[in-house]
């Protein structure tokens, strides 16, 4: 059961996959997204898979096949997998078998909400050595908090760690487009928690880094190669430029689940082209109960999903570039935030030895 | 008589407006824009209100304060409101007058379509002496083609004299958030005149530069400082630092009527704050045929203008921040091409040097 993403934040309503390519839809279709819960969905989906009798290995390889840049997907698909092929090698019955894969996607959904807290904790800690005695003015991308995460997120999660503490000055949210996470999921997660933010054009930062406003920048990470090159929403690399520009640290927050050791650097990574019509049409959730009583129309696009209105903003066969990701070189990246520590500078060694930490806890 | 830009590229619609409030009006709700237009908008709206024997003074008044930051609008208000009083001054009777004053209009919308003709020759030029042999691959910001302009526009002007001579590989087209006039009017235009081109999030320029994809940027001005600071639609200004990092010409088209001797330089410039609605609301417009046969609806936002629906994708209450206009510095701007030629690179000098060469040729 998934809390729908596509509708938020008009509507708080749950999503039930009954089978495997149910959630691969609601994958795709980004009902639920966000790199670390997305490894905790692929997980659970195996799990469901074990459960009804299904083909795990079929599942799993279907599951990490849903979105191809968010590498924490893969990763928690294969782990519930290797469960479930462990349990059989250990000679238990399929719902033996069953009862494992679902006992390992509970422990990763712990580990990352753990994670999650560590990461706040060292990120807070990075903020105030970078910006000694500062209130920050802390410029996010996309949505990295709860929705992204069985903790309180990534990026979103040091900002809210600042805001506790009393040293968050201002979140200053990018809308995000196309598809508008700040606008919708950031800017709700910010008002849940009180924490003071503005919303802005993802054309509007500029002007407010040349004036000054921006402390720093934080993002999270769909994939980290293992130079140190971030895979991240499409319009991170364009801040990490800005940033440079006018140095201002630009600080991505990721579990280590996020590096991929097998990509070997940022021209490795490959970067999943979405649908054009997220450009050229408009589309926004609405509350179903609000339909009957409205007076304004939209031309419907027919294809547009259940629940979802879209209307034209461009011409009749216009084509759209509609990169989901941009990929942000470690040499502009001020640090890396893991849940095993920081990386700053960023390098392929400091990277390799967070992982290596990570993996050793994980044995352990 | 306005081509009403809100509605395109769903409806071409006729705006007709028969007073000078209903003007103001329509400028302040971007029916008409641009900064050129916005001049020749001007000028007319004062021959209309010389025509239908309003206070002519208090009509340029209010025109000239419908938009704080484009400059061409006071410049076209002014002259007309000059003229109408140099003909009452020659002993003129108010229809003799007010017939003075339309022959300025025409005048200026004149010199406006011939100030085009020779930006894109110039822009041309310059384009070919900074990309030899090149077939270029422009990304251009917001709109500036024909709906700018009494001509063929600036920016745009310059990419489709490339396009007639065949040197125009693509026209890259930001959307332009807030407004959409890039998906909504440049692809419009763009496709009318037959240019390859494809539509972006403003967020996908910078792995377009990063991957070499972008020759020249091309953006049009509303107001230039005297010290060749530029004000223009939000975003120019990330765009000008993407290009002075990716090594890519950073290329202002405007006529001499956009740049303002009385603004010493870019902290001097106003910038237009506009309603937080813009960012928190989507809007679009839709043809009025397709609103009885449609079957999804989005909840109307009850202040949006007739004809354009709108639906929230912020929580509501959201806080937004919505400047319309940012400001580079000269130091990133590589060429200001005018009508009366390139300023490269761009100092206070260069460009006052442009504006005495116009005045001379204005008043001869």
């Amino acid at each position: 059961m998934l809390l729908d993403q596509r509708r938020l934040p008009a509507e708080e309503a749950e999503l039930v996959c009954t089978d495997v390519p149910a959630l691969v839809d609601a994958i795709r279709t980004l009902a639920v997204r966000g790199a670390p819960l997305l490894g905790i969905a692929g997980a659970y989906g195996v799990a469901l898979a074990a459960a009804r009798g299904y083909d795990v290995a079929e599942a799993a390889s279907l599951l990490e096949g849903a979105r191809p840049t968010a590498v924490n997907l893969g990763y928690g698909a294969r782990r519930a997998a290797q469960a479930y092929g462990a349990a059989v090698g250990r000679g238990a019955d399929v719902r033996q078998a069953a009862a494992a894969v679902l006992a390992e996607a509970r422990r990763l959904h712990r580990e990352d909400a753990e994670a999650s807290e560590r990461m706040a904790r060292h990120g807070l800690a990075l903020l105030d050595e970078l910006l000694p005695g500062g209130s920050h003015r802390i410029l996010t991308h996309c949505n990295t908090g709860r929705l992204v995460s069985g903790g309180e997120g990534t990026a979103f999660a040091v900002a809210l760690a600042a805001h506790r503490v009393g040293r968050l000055r201002h979140l200053w949210v990018d809308e995000t487009r196309p598809l508008l996470q700040g606008a919708r999921l950031t800017a709700y997660e910010a008002a849940r928690s009180g924490m003071a933010h503005t919303l802005l054009t993802d054309n509007a930062a500029g002007s407010l880094f040349a004036s000054g406003q921006v402390d720093a920048v934080l993002v999270g990470a769909d994939r980290i190669a293992a130079d140190g090159s971030v895979a991240n929403k499409v319009g991170s690399y364009p801040l990490a430029v800005l940033a440079r520009y006018h140095h201002v640290p630009f600080i991505v927050v990721a579990p280590t689940t996020t590096v991929d050791p097998a990509t070997r650097d940022g021209a490795s990574i490959e970067v999943e082209q979405r649908p054009g019509q997220e450009v050229t049409e408009l589309s926004a959730p609405f509350p179903p109960a609000a339909v009957s009583g409205t007076t304004g129309r939209l031309p419907r696009v027919p294809e547009a999903a259940s629940g979802v209105a879209a209307a034209l903003v461009a011409p009749v066969g216009t084509r759209a570039h509609n990169p989901a990701f941009d990929v942000t070189p470690p040499e502009l990246v001020t640090a890396v935030v893991t849940e095993e520590g920081v990386v700053c500078p960023v390098t392929g060694t400091g990277i390799a030895e967070l992982c290596a930490r990570s993996r050793q806890v994980t044995m352990s």
